[in-house]
């Protein structure tokens, strides 16, 4: 099945992509590496300190509107997200309380969304950590690598 | 000399590995590339602050004790720590107090740990820096990528 | 024209190289891979959070210097800036208050600096986000991985 067919039984639809507002691309390729720079979740979600001003599932919501940038992303750079071999990394960064703890399941909105979409391919090394701030104060900001043939 | 031959040498048993308890995976390949996910030092080591609750000699031990969870990850991933060519990167991430300064003899923790077992072939580029917060509280996370052959 | 040539119209002197003071590398290879160690400005810039201590363009100028130490490291890595074929990606780490917001603005200051010295080919990929803390204090640190040929 496509992956674009599997988005569709989803009932996923993805994002237009979003310009970078700052001196960076969204995109770069090297050998057979795709990187996409880190990536918020959009002005539709509610800022702040996950853990004091944004809550769990807000937090998670966030996480899976990343997911979705970035995989719009992707689908423009390669053409098509069939093109996709791996998931490499993912660098999940939450603007968290000093103390919160959570930040497994936060990322979680992007890793399940991933694995949802691209199946065995999604699945990737990850690191979920807590920043001690972000830009425009967005609750949790995510980079991802794929590897693509 | 073979890098089983120098742990035992160096009395260095290596742990066993730990399964993540959120949806990603431990280590990934791409190319003759090895990622390690974040990995953390496990329950033994205390939680908080470093520069806080936690002292540099303390969170040394926890960065140790995360290059320990590594090895064993790369040599679960590998089947055996000789076909490590490099290690290309490690990022070493301290949760610290907000004006704690010491993050390089906190990770040394990690790095010596990899040129004692590994000799040349673990020295490697790094960040040591400052998180706001990590998962469950931890006071060390590190991530590390290795060549193979 | 070179890039050597450039620097010179642009009148942009490299610094000294400055050797790290742990056990760590300022770079590594892999494949046609250069990673860079996170770089801080140097001991002529003001140390503190960002948004309390440090100003916006102050801290814009420490992303310069970063930017500048990471090029003659790249240069004393590859013998010459012109084997350089793209730059990757850009990590850039500000010591801010948390809630600080423009983290973009400041690491332009390394991405401005990239993109006049190598054009299209310093061009990258980027998070700019806030930690909690960074070693001595310094106001950023950044990482870069360049492709080469």
């Amino acid at each position: 099945m496509s992956i674009e067919t599997r988005l569709q039984e989803l009932n996923i639809t993805l994002p237009e992509t979003v310009n970078p507002a700052a001196n960076y691309v969204r995109y770069q390729f090297t050998g057979n590496l795709l990187y996409i720079s880190g990536t918020g979740p959009g002005t539709d979600h509610p800022t702040g300190k996950v853990g004091a001003d944004v809550t769990v599932d807000q937090a998670y919501a966030a996480a899976r509107a990343c997911g979705l940038q970035i995989l719009a992303t992707a689908q423009e750079a390669l053409g098509s997200l069939d093109r996709i071999v791996r998931t490499v990394k993912v660098l999940g960064m939450v603007n968290a309380d000093p103390y919160f703890q959570k930040h497994p399941q936060v990322i979680n909105g992007c890793s399940d969304l991933l694995v949802e979409v691209l199946g065995d391919k999604g699945r990737h090394t990850r690191s979920a950590v807590g920043m001690g701030s972000l830009p425009g104060g967005i609750s949790v900001e995510i980079e991802v690598t794929f590897e693509f043939e």
